[in-house]
């Protein structure tokens, strides 16, 4: 598994990577960002994954989220992978639509045909990226871990965090689907990806992780209350819900007049970095 | 003179919104970026301009340059305007080279047509657009202006400057070009904007202007050594000794390893706004 080095640029005090890839789990190149603190030989550093919403890549983070000065701060590697397969031969939503396929891979492993061939970001997510960076990066730290991402980021946050609690010392979210089972973005997805069988999706929906017992270490998330698709495709109320009915501690906040953009998203990174890395070096 | 507001997104504690307006300087539609932090009502907040580089519009550092955090610490408006004139009558580098014409105004006015019609940057820096600032936004404080820029917008901010010593207490500059009219970038510019007089180049000529006994109340300028316009475009060098020779007041730091990007500004981008800031409010 040799891994290709498109990119190193200095900022922040680090080095920051985009590298690529010949994935066995998906079938493709797949490209991430990586962000190294600078450090002294032979220190291991925590590393945070941050995975990205609907139509991104491992790009629109790492122009616009504003991680790199928290990150060098406090010595953790940023990890953003990209938000599916991506190539000739890889299926897309046949009407061209933004919210499923490319750019849609909403963190699961699909059953179904054509979805399954390709679309695997759960398996790509939970075991060889790991696997990769581990082999590749002397100064990454694979016992400290945590993961946090944004909408259909957030939801895989929530959702391999939930279900890897061994993995990750802490999990956070920026506005994410809570519930996808119960919305209009995951309802789409899931009947692509996994068919029919409702039961079967409930391994990829937060809220349901939680009422069937699966529990975080510890979750921190903010949603701006001007977020245009709070109402129906987020659902926050049904997170918080789910965390009161189950015993899950969490810090959930809502964010006065912050919608589901970039400019949110960079205005509350510093504070999810600096909570990680509390969680990350105790 | 009406202001279009075409977008307001809560971010980082504070207002980014875009404006457009139809600007009575260039003849064309101008759009501009403003952050304004929170404040009280009626509270004045000091103004820091910045410059952008060739080929950017005022999206650029609105996305990548990191500043919001620190402007809303500080309480600092901060003002990036576009880098030329747009539009369907507007005239363009023939060859749809990216370093003259749209996106490259070089902060002049044009003396020479076609340019001289709609390329007024300068006056639309200098005049036009503070007075439309002062006007529409109550709590920009005019009598206390800093400025800023970067590449191309780095020798806007240098030569608009050094022009007008009574406007802005403090002046930085990330990886400008200091010397115009001794680079194949300027040449190229200056030689179609103003036309084959040289002397009438040295107005805006970072350098020629110190030699010509302008100077700055203070100056700031960070320049990546890794930066592949250093050599032959920007010659922080000829800065340094201009500077020296002319008893300029000046921290130019070189910073190892970081190039021209985004990547670069966005790291110093804070210690710019605080260095401002302190001498904003002295």
């Amino acid at each position: 598994m040799t891994l290709e080095t498109l990119s190193t640029i200095r900022s922040h005090g680090g080095t920051q990577g985009v590298y690529s890839h010949a994935s066995t789990t998906t079938g493709t190149d797949m490209t991430f960002a990586l962000f190294v603190p600078d450090h002294a030989p032979g220190t291991k550093l925590p590393v945070l994954w941050y995975l990205s919403g609907l139509t991104c890549t491992h790009a629109n983070v790492m122009e616009k989220g504003e991680y790199r000065a928290a990150c060098a701060e406090h010595g953790v590697i940023f990890v953003a992978p990209d938000t599916s397969p991506r190539g000739e031969d890889v299926p897309d939503d046949p009407d061209g639509a933004w919210d499923f396929g490319l750019g849609a891979g909403f963190y699961v492993d699909a059953t179904v045909e054509p979805w399954a061939k390709h679309y695997r970001m759960r398996s790509y997510i939970e075991d060889e990226l790991p696997s990769l960076v581990l082999r590749n990066f002397a100064s990454a730290d694979l016992t400290r871990q945590a993961i946090t991402g944004h909408s259909m980021g957030g939801h895989g946050a929530l959702t391999i965090g939930l279900r890897n609690p061994d993995r990750f010392r802490s999990v956070s979210a920026f506005s994410p689907i809570v519930a996808p089972i119960r919305c209009p973005w995951g309802e789409k997805a899931f009947g692509h990806y996994l068919g029919d069988d409702r039961e079967a999706w409930r391994a990829y929906d937060a809220c349901a992780l939680l009422d069937d017992g699966l529990r975080l270490p510890d979750l921190l998330v903010d949603q701006g209350d001007a977020d245009t698709f709070l109402a129906e495709q987020l659902r926050t109320d049904l997170l918080v819900e789910a965390c009161e009915r189950n015993g899950q501690k969490a810090a959930i906040r809502m964010q006065p007049g912050y919608d589901h953009s970039y400019f949110f998203i960079s205005t509350f990174m510093a504070e999810h970095v600096a909570w990680h890395a509390e969680r990350l070096k105790a």
